[in-house]
């Protein structure tokens, strides 16, 4: 297993971010060419999901989607008051899996690899583990 | 690591659709006996999740909840329509992982897996990978 | 692969328990140092999730968000009468993926992993299945 990180910077309270291109280039420097990689969020208001890439208004949707259904005005306990933040995080949840190819990642025709910004701006981690295929 | 594919035909706008049976047809294909399944959905308006097989109406219950709180007419900008799908999709999750036993899946007692449609009907992909224990 | 089960004893009908310490002990009790652990809840009417541990406000804002914006009086059709907690166990999903690295999980500073009971209270198990990296 080889694994590491990589820094996303994120610039708005909530954003969806395109890591796939960042992840590729970590699968290629590790030499990696068939197996899974289990991409990991350490961080209690952010999240990882795969979803559409080909146009943006889909990730701008998906937030404001999240900003209509999610409480962000109950009486909650948390004096932080990011609480909607780690509730977001849990639904969209903190690893995902994909399997790679001649050392491609095997995503579908329309799926990018997406960091889930919910309490930003600030500074990310992202950590990311490849296991080759025997 | 023994990876495939299987076609899943949806019939409705939104369904629940029972996979375990198609999964472990390729498990027994596949001559697996331990180790842990990998399903991944490369769709975007669809996901994958596991929950009660016993009774249908759970399944329905899903769909009708879904369409209660996940926000239809909200005025999204993705010109396509199907944000709510998309949104639904990473509610759901692209990826599940599934440990399995002497040539089985190691499911709770009412478990099953379920490919879930969001913007059906369509012919759909699942991929699995499944990943042998030394 | 090493695998097991630990009991979980829920003693509300909803709430998120953590289970950090039960599976660290696992982990130490099974030799293991490097490599990936898959944690598998085999009920359909509880799930996992990762999150904030510090603040236990935290844990009871997740659960007060989810009864908000989950329909618990929608006409559902299943007769158990417990179909909002089944959509809370796929919101949050059966499996999750972790590191470890030197016998110990690679968890962010604020994270822990909680079992999360939507139908309890109840007595139930929580699977793990530790991959050692070669």
């Amino acid at each position: 297993m080889k694994s590491g990180s990589c820094i996303v910077k994120t610039t708005k309270v909530m954003e969806l971010i395109d890591i796939t291109a960042l992840l590729a280039k970590e699968l290629a420097a590790n030499e990696c060419s068939n197996g899974l990689c289990m991409v990991y969020n350490p961080h209690t208001t952010a999240g990882l999901t795969i979803n559409e890439g080909a146009d943006p208004a889909v990730q701008a949707d998906i937030i404001a989607g999240f900003r209509e259904f999610v409480p962000l005005h109950h009486p909650f306990m948390h004096r932080e008051g990011n609480s909607p933040a780690h509730m977001m995080a849990s639904l969209m949840g903190a690893s995902l899996n994909i399997a790679y190819k001649n050392g491609r990642f095997q995503l579908g025709t329309w799926q990018k690899v997406f960091f889930c910004e919910f309490d930003g701006p600030r500074t990310r981690n992202v950590h990311y583990h490849f296991i080759e295929s025997l």
